[in-house]
Parts: C-alpha cells; sequence; structure tokens
C-alpha cells in the first residue's frame, strides 16, 4: 500500500472529478500532441517510398503529395467540429456511428480506433526512441529497452490522475512545437539567403536505405503518388482524439474542444507543411539510424551559434512523441468506459480508480503496446502500415453517420453542413480504399484479421452480460421470498483435528444451526479410529462423521459427500460449510500455513445451496482491535 | 486436471505406497548413480589443479592424491553402514545429529544437506550438459538451455511417483557401469600392450585451461597436493544418500539399504580409481570445452572396430548424471518431509502428493536448482567450490554423534565400533577444514555464509509453529463451550443492487440470523436516495444500510463500519457478512465478472468475531446437477 501510493500519490475524492478537468491551455498540449507529433515520422514515410525509386526527383513531388493531405485535415477538422457539436458526451465517432448507423458500424468503429490508439503508442513511443537514437547512436541496440521504459512512464503518469498528467505533458509540446516553428523559419530563412545548401551523401552510405542514388523522374507514376500519399496520411492520426474526449475539458467543454480542434489544425497545417518543404529544400535522404528531422534540424542549425539547438529538437521530438502516446491514455479509456457501459467489454472498464483514473484501460494499453514494441522490435516503420487504416476506417463511418444525421434531424443549416460531412465521407472512403491497398501485403491485413475477431469478442461480451442481467433481474419480491424460518439450515464444520479453532467453530455454529455435523475426511483408518476415541471422551455434543478415502487427494470425497448432502435438502434449506481460516500477523507467518481454504472455497462454490462460511482464527489473541477473545471462556462457571 | 494427468500419469492409493518401495536391484542404480557419476568430473578437478602447475608431473601425483580418497570412502561406508543399523527410519546424519548431539548441531548438518542436495542436482545436470556437448560442440552455447531441461524431465519424473522413478533411471546407470568398465579394463589393456600411448597436444591450443604446459615438478609442494585433495572429495558425496532414505527401500530395509552400500562402495572404488589410472597414464590435459573422460573415451576406443563405444560412454556418462540428480530427488524431499515434522520447515513440505511422491519437496528443488544453473552458467567448474562442503560437514557431525552415541548405549561391542565412528569422524573433520581453507574463496564463503542463515529461518519457523500449537491446543471441551444459542448471531447482507442474488442471501439469512441488516456502500448521494426509494417500494422486511463515502474505494468505509459493529457485540455473539460470488459455467465467463469476493473476504478476516460467508449465485440455474432453484418460487401461494 506504502509503494502504490508513492508511485500513484494520494486517492482523490468522487467529487475531485471537477477541478481534474482540461482547460483550453492545456488541452491543447494534451490532445495535439497526437496530430502535431507525426511530423516527426509522417515526412519520412513519405520519403521513403519515393526516394527509391525516383531519387532527387522526390524532393519535387514530396509537397504535391503533402496538398490533399492538408486539404483532407480542413475537412476533418471541420467535419469534427460538428461532431462535438452534437455529441457533448465524446466516445465520437463511436457515438455518432452508434446512434446514426446502429450496433454492427459501431462495433466496427469501436475496434479500429480501439487497434488505432494502441498503434498510436506503438509507433509513437518507437519514434520518441529513433529521435534519441538518432542523436546518441550509441543507444541503438538498447531501443526496444528504452521504448518500453517510456511506455512504464507514461502509464504511472496516467495512473497519477489526469491533471497531473496535463501538467506533466503541456510545456514541453509547447516547446517542441515553438522550436520545430524555429526551425522551419530559420531553415527557410538561410536556404532562401543560400546560407545552407541541400545535403549531399557519400557515393556509398552504410546507413543508406537505397543506394541507387541516381534514380531518376522517370520512375514516377500514379500509383506511386498514391503510395506516397497513404504513407503521409498518418499524418492526419490525433484529429479525432479531442472528439472522444470532450467531458475531459472543462465547463463549457464542447466550445473548449472545438477551440482546442481548431489550434490543433492551424499548428498541424504550419509545422507539417513546413516541414515537407524544408525537407524537400535541402534534399535529405531517408536513412537507417538516423531520422528525416535529425538530418534537417543538424544542418538548419549548423554553424550558428544557436547550434545547441539541434539537441533541443531531438529532446523534445522525443518528448511531444512519448506526450503523443500519452493521448491514447486520454482517449482509449474513455472509449471503454462508454464501451463497458454499452455492455460490449468487461465491466472492470467501467470504473475508476482511486485516483479517478480509469487504471484498466490504462493498464490494458500498458501491456498491449509493450507486446507490440517487442514484436516489431521498435522500427517505426515496420509499424506504420497497421496504424492509419483504423482511424480513418472510423473517419468514414462517422462522416457518414453524420450525413445520416443531417438528413433525419433536418437541423437548422443541415443543407450546407451535410456538404462538409458528405465530403469529408467520400474523401476518407477513398482514402481508406487506397490505404488498404497500398498497406495490405506490409501488415495492414493483420488489422484486417483483427477487426472481425474482436468484434466478435464485443458481441460475445454482450450477450454474456444481457443474459446474466436476465437472471438477475427482481421486479417482484413478495412472490420469490421463501418461507422459511431461522434455524432452518444446516451446518457442516469441517475438522482437521480437535483444536481450539474447531471449538470457535462450533460455537458459531450453534448460533445459526439447530443441525450441525462436524466433517473429517481421513486417509488412514488407524487415525479415524483415534479420532473417534478422543471424540467421545471430549463429549461434544455434535455429531462427527468421518469420510474415509483411499487416496490423497480429500477433494473429490468432500465433493461427493456435499452433492450426496445436498440432494436431501427440503425446499428453501441450506447447507453452511465452516471452513476455517488461520490468520497469523504476517503475510510471511501466513506461508507456513497452508491456506486451503480457497480450495474448499472454489469446490463449495459448485453448489448452489451450499455457502462457505470463512471463520477466521487468529494466532494472536491480544493483537485484534476491540472485541472478546475467540475461545470464550464460560461466564459464570 | 487433464494435462496434469497426462503428466503425472493416475493418481495413486494410500495403500499403494508399499509397492513403491525400492528392491537391492533397483535401489542400488537410484542409490548409487550420485556417488558413481562424480567420476565424470572428479577426475578432472583434481587434473584441474594440478596440471597448470606441475604440467606433466601431475600424471605422477594424481593417483596418489586419488588413494587417501579412496581410503575415506572405505572408512565412511562402513560408518554409514554403522548409522543404517541404528537409524531405520532415514534421515541419516539429521537423525543421528538430532539424538546425540541435539537440536542445533541437527540444524547445522539439515541446512548442510540441503545445500550439498541441491549443488548434487546443478553440478550433476551441468557436467551431464558438459558430457553431450563435449560429443556435440555445435551445443556448447546452449548449455544453459539444455541443463534446465534435464532438470525439468526429472522433476517430471520424480512428480509422477518413486517406482517409476527407479524403472526410468536403473537400466542406464547399469549400462554407463557396465561400458565405464570396459573402458577402464580395455584402455588399461591396450596401454599395457602398447596399443594407445598418452595424448600430445599441439603447442597452441584454443581450448586448453592453461598453455604453460612446460610446467615441472617442481612445483610441487603439500599445499598443492591439499588443494587436490579437496578438489577431488567431490567424489565422496554421494554415500549418505543411502543412509538418509532407508524407509525407501523394500522390508528388510535396513540389510537392504547396506547391501546396496557396499555395492556402491565397490562399484566407486572400481571406476573411480581405475578412471584416474587410464586418465593419468593417457596424460590427459583437461580443456575448456571437451571433458576429460571424453578425451580418455575418444582415445581408448579409437581405431577399433567398437569405436562406436565413444558415444555410448558420452551419453551414459550424460545419463548417469542427470540420475545423479535424481538421488536429490529421493533424498531431499524426505529429509524436508522430517523437518517438516519436526516443525523446522513449512508444514507444506510433510504432504505427499496425488501420486505419493512429495510434490513440494520436489518442486522446491526443481526451483533452486534451476536458479543456480543459470547464475553459474552450467558451468560446473564454478560450482565445484560450493559442493563438497556442505555433505563433509554432515559427515563429520554424523560420525560424531555415532561416537557419542556408543559412549551412550554401551552397546555390544561398542569398543570397536566407536573407533571405526571415531576415526572417521577425526578424517572427515581434517578434510572439511581442508576443504573450506582451500575453497573458501572460490565460493565456500557462499554457503558458510547461508548455513546460519537458513538456520535462522529454521529456528524462526519451530518458534512460530510451537506458538501456533499453543493458540491451538484444546484439552478440556466443556469448560470453553460458549451458552449461547440459535439466533444469536447478527447477519450482514452485502448489497450491490436490488436483484436476485439479494434475494437468494436474504432467504438464506432468514434461516441463520434473526437480526439481519443489508448493507450498501456508495459513492454518490443521489444514488443512495434512489436505492433507499427502490427498496421501500419493494416492501422488503429487512432494513437497509447505507454508508456513503467520498473516496472511490470502498473497502476502508465498510472496514470501519463493520469495527463499529464487532465493538457492540455481546459475548459469544457473531456477525455473519453474506457476500454473493458470481459463478458462471466457463472459467472465461468468470473473467467478466470482477470478483472482489475476495478482497472482502481477506478484509473480514482481520474480525475476529466476523465470518464471510460466501454465497454462490449461478447465472445458468439449469447445469447445477440436483438441488431447487436459487430465485425460490412461494410453494403454496
Amino acid at each position: 500500500m506504502k509503494i502504490k501510493d508513492l508511485i500513484l500519490g494520494k486517492p482523490l475524492k468522487n467529487s475531485d472529478i471537477a477541478s481534474e478537468k482540461l482547460s483550453k491551455a492545456w488541452g491543447l498540449p494534451v490532445m495535439a500532441s497526437d496530430a502535431v507529433s507525426s511530423v516527426a515520422y509522417a515526412g519520412e514515410e513519405i520519403l521513403l517510398v519515393l526516394t527509391p525509386v525516383v531519387g532527387l526527383g522526390a524532393f519535387g513531388v514530396a509537397p504535391l503529395v503533402t496538398l490533399p493531405i492538408l486539404l483532407l485535415l480542413v475537412v476533418l477538422i471541420i467535419s469534427y467540429s460538428q461532431v462535438i457539436d452534437h455529441y457533448p458526451l465524446g466516445g465520437g465517432a463511436y457515438s455518432v456511428t452508434k446512434e446514426n448507423l446502429g450496433k454492427y458500424p459501431s462495433l466496427i468503429v469501436a475496434t479500429s480506433l480501439i487497434m488505432d490508439y494502441i498503434m498510436t503508442v506503438a509507433v509513437s513511443v518507437s519514434s520518441a526512441t529513433a529521435a534519441i537514437t538518432s542523436a546518441f547512436p550509441a543507444l541503438i541496440e538498447h531501443r526496444v529497452l528504452i521504448a518500453l521504459i517510456f511506455v512504464a512512464l507514461i502509464t504511472i503518469g496516467n495512473l497519477r490522475g489526469i491533471r497531473e498528467s496535463a501538467r506533466i505533458f503541456g510545456i514541453p509540446t509547447y516547446i517542441f512545437i515553438f522550436s520545430m516553428g524555429i526551425m522551419i523559419i530559420v531553415g527557410l530563412s538561410r536556404f532562401a539567403m543560400h546560407s545552407i545548401s541541400p545535403l549531399t551523401y557519400p557515393a556509398f552510405n552504410p546507413n543508406a536505405v537505397t543506394q541507387d542514388f541516381s534514380a531518376s523522374a522517370a520512375g514516377l507514376s500514379l500509383a506511386l503518388l498514391l503510395h506516397a500519399f497513404s504513407s503521409g496520411c498518418t499524418a492526419l492520426t490525433g484529429v479525432e482524439a479531442v472528439s472522444n474526449a470532450v467531458p475531459s475539458f472543462k465547463s463549457p467543454s464542447q466550445h473548449n474542444a472545438k477551440m482546442v480542434l481548431y489550434m490543433l489544425g492551424g499548428v498541424n497545417i504550419f509545422l507539417f507543411g513546413g516541414s515537407i518543404l524544408l525537407e524537400s529544400a535541402l534534399h535529405v535522404m531517408p536513412l537507417k539510424n538516423v531520422t528525416v528531422i535529425s538530418q534537417v534540424a543538424s544542418a538548419v542549425f549548423s554553424n550558428t551559434w544557436f547550434s545547441f539547438m539541434y539537441y533541443v529538437i531531438q529532446l523534445f521530438t522525443a518528448l511531444i512523441l512519448i506526450l503523443a502516446a500519452n493521448t491514447a491514455y486520454s482517449g482509449l479509456p474513455v472509449l471503454l468506459y462508454i464501451l463497458a457501459h454499452d455492455n460490449f467489454v468487461p465491466r472492470q472498464f467501467g470504473h475508476r480508480g482511486t485516483k479517478l483514473s480509469f487504471s484498466n484501460g490504462i493498464m490494458f494499453i500498458f501491456i498491449v503496446a509493450s507486446l507490440l514494441i517487442i514484436g516489431f522490435g521498435a522500427d517505426t516503420h515496420r509499424m506504420i502500415p497497421l496504424y492509419t487504416i483504423g482511424v480513418f476506417i472510423s473517419f468514414t463511418l462517422c462522416q457518414y453517420g453524420m450525413v445520416r444525421f443531417w438528413l433525419r434531424t433536418k437541423e437548422k443549416g443541415w443543407r450546407y453542413k451535410i456538404w462538409i460531412n458528405g465530403i469529408g465521407a467520400f474523401m476518407t472512403l477513398v482514402d481508406t480504399g487506397v490505404i488498404i491497398a497500398n498497406k495490405f501485403v506490409e501488415g495492414a491485413w493483420m488489422i484486417i484479421l483483427a477487426i472481425p475477431i474482436l468484434m466478435a469478442f464485443m458481441i460475445y461480451v454482450n450477450r454474456h452480460y444481457s443474459y446474466a442481467g436476465k437472471q438477475l433481474e427482481l421486479n417482484d419480491f413478495q412472490n420469490y421470498h421463501s418461507d422459511t424460518a431461522i434455524g432452518d439450515s444446516q451446518c457442516i464444520v469441517l475438522m482437521q483435528s480437535v483444536n481450539k479453532s474447531l471449538l470457535k467453530s462450533l460455537n458459531y455454529a450453534k448460533t445459526i444451526s439447530n443441525n450441525t455435523t462436524v466433517l473429517h475426511i481421513c486417509r488412514h483408518p488407524e487415525h479415524a479410529a483415534e479420532l473417534r476415541k478422543q471424540w467421545d471422551s471430549l463429549q461434544i455434543p455434535v455429531p462427527l462423521e468421518i469420510v474415509l478415502t483411499p487416496y490423497r487427494d480429500i477433494m473429490k470425497p468432500f465433493d461427493d459427500y456435499i452433492w450426496a448432502r445436498e440432494a436431501k435438502l427440503k425446499h428453501g434449506e441450506f447447507v453452511s460449510v465452516i471452513i476455517v481460516k488461520f490468520v497469523t500477523d504476517h503475510w510471511y507467518d501466513n506461508m507456513l500455513h497452508s491456506q486451503t481454504t480457497y480450495f474448499f472455497e472454489r469446490m463449495l462454490s459448485k453448489h448452489k445451496n451450499v455457502t462457505s462460511t470463512i471463520m477466521p482464527f487468529h494466532y494472536n489473541p491480544t493483537d485484534a482491535k476491540p472485541a472478546p477473545d475467540e475461545a470464550l471462556p464460560a461466564k459464570e462457571k
């Protein structure tokens, strides 16, 4: 308990939840980091497609590929601000689809989003590790370990509660945005003034992704452009985070969420557009162990009095990517909370922890993301094909859901608004197709396969809860209340040997039943005879039953005995089985006593009309707080 | 359960235990493998001390160093046969020391033996792995994994039961003894007939332990001889195994055990003496990755039509070493069983499993030996310094204990017998000193440090059990029997919401108490008000108490409430807290229901006068075997 408090801080009261909400100023960094941080790898992904085929020609084409991506970003931001307007409880695409398209489309969205959030964590943290290892190449061989440490730190931060997370994560995001802005402005200015020139690479570069630097623009094709476009679309992930987390904002939460969404859009267009321009101007070739941004920063700040800025960029690139992972920690637990309340995921996701964070959802991300990082060796480029698809499926269904919403409600201005969502739906649908076609073989198939599996799981969970709920339903008390009375239950006291714990159990049994049996299960006939003799001599006024078994295992004969007893029960009658649990002062002393209590209890819970009554016997009679001794001395003898 | 049966076989009856005992023919391989198998490394350990200092001179000295070791073996065998005569219940050195020297010396013996047994497993399995990797050098890098697989296989074999172990393990031991005998006879014959000549090594051998092959006999000193002697003493371990396991033999168990002990001695003198002679004759230098025995076998059977014997020797060397590890699996669980009955180790070691083997003791060996193998990288030579000390401490104390035994009993022939044990005690005492002095820095210090720690643990365990036993003692029933009557216990039904599981609990509570309260712990005042309204409308004839808490955690307010209730209890009164446990048909469905039952139970067991009554609620009312439905329909309405 002490260690837990140290890591997680003091528990919070329920009423503290209001003060845990996000203002605009803190909401921007928490929500923006995902979208903004993609600058760190989205440009590189475009160049990784183009440069091996068209060589230097890539740098003329890359900005053109970026334009439709930025256009799509604008459409999405306007579309999603309409979602926020009408879905104040968060859940974003899921809520929209559920209401407007029904159960199955909403489950497709839910599963897509879950996978997208998890991939956000895995990709961002891996990319953060790449930023660090670009600056300190000696660390490359430890990248999986570094990535896992990052995930663990984010997890702990989030378990501590929402507001503290915002405080930890807000300032670095601002510094990143600011320093990237400086890099773009300084870089483009120096380039314009011919103070820096395009990078050149040695003829043989061991770090190069391709050695064929002489490839020409002849290889340019529509297929290649679409492939580059689909790779660059990772820059759009994260836009939906705001709409999913509306209730996390301070009141008026819808207004604040929308403002944050617009700011996010502005920042992203500037940083992504600017950095692609700069990368193209400087002819940056993607390399294996040094990121593109690292090469740009190194070039832009070379030979200036502020060359330390290179390390600032690397450090805060890593930080903002870690915070991007944090977006998933804000968004996914809320989504799981909503799904839990709709009975589609285990109910454990529907509770807040002592720190008012959704602890189970947070631990879920931690485990799955860690496994992905280990599985893919913390290699961003290998994970990218699994990313993006999820979010584009949810974009498409969400926009289509909004189209249906306008058609249904015909609210004021619907003719204008339906166009926005309609264009959004169409563009994202086409885009989803392009991404699946281009990335399927590279890994997208895993997501396409996982979606129906996860959906089947959700449907299973939902059916189970419906069934269980129906079994529990109670509308009429009087009709079902039994007409039994006190003393109508039987009692079995499980005995190991004649000792004070047995006495305590017998004294208790006397208060709850008139029909008590002491039961002993025995492996040795001689021992049984001895016990019988001792029993008779002590004149204990309760019958002793001994079950003899030739086997070591006593569970089976015990179970058989209970079935036989249960079969003879009258209507409404129960059997209480009293099992002693030995309690010591210290947990390590408990290990010296074989705690078979729970084995018995688990076996007994198969029996509907049998309860397991666990009777604590404390070895230290003076330690427990108030209350009389368990070995009751006769009062007046 | 099915997988367990497949691995471990069907459970055995208690009465099967007699037929599980060892005959002479099966007892020899089971008990001898430890002592005999040391041939595989004891000679090598002597040469590893001598050759780096005196070079080829080592081969003149090694047989001389071996002589006192064989003499000691004879003394020990005679001494231990006297132990078997007088201690038919096994436990060997431990029983002797306990009876004749008292508690603390016997604990020194117990801890020493425990460590020696475990080291036997670690050393033997590592040496077995070396035999395999000598023949197949490609496997060297996987030696830790191979060693761990061996330990796992031995563990499974032993969990299956004693007799089956003997059957699995007996034949290979005989083949080993037989083929080693052939090797010695063929080798010495060929050497005598000049059909083979001493081995020569290239000037630079990457496998050599030392490159200084030119070292001369000038380096010879008494210290070196003592060092070599102490290294060779590993050959003596395993002699005590027979005396520890007397009850495992068929009746007459003492006679059979002694016969096995004598046979063991004869075999060991022949194999150990013979192989040292052969190694010296062939001038075998110890190498890093090829064992000495492997070099000998390769030389002896070279250029013959039975050169396949090399592989036979390697295979059965590995097998007998694995079986040597098995000796510890026969001996240590019996020792732990005796210690458990003396209350010096946790009682869990005092029970046999369903297969009549001491499962807990076996698992204990498995875990500790595996950790040692991982820690020492399965390197026999690095573990040897930790080995041998334990067994020599127990030899010394056991022999001294027998001296005291003769002095006390003055049995027929004591004047003669006391000399045997006296000489044994003196020789092993001196030897223990030599071993500690020579091996302390190399690793023996770990054992010297571990002995008092383990002893302190045993004393702690003993005190705890004495204390607990005293708390439980019950000699007089009437004086302590309480004068309470039925209905004198109160009942609290823990409620989450109004549903059929609550109804079932209430129906049960009616049969055990006249004073029932329904308790609900709530975080939201609005929810509390709603619940109260629902309660009143249903007209349930039991008072509802609602505890409101501002925190997420409901354990603390629940605990406080129970303390308050407990403080008001009358003398002899109990509170039964009824907690519903939801039971589904499948374990995976159980995961969908947060099982807080055990958290509640653990908290409640702090309260001496409070019992936790776990009421199973089955979601599937048609599945359970007989018995009426839990939602009791009124019988006649």
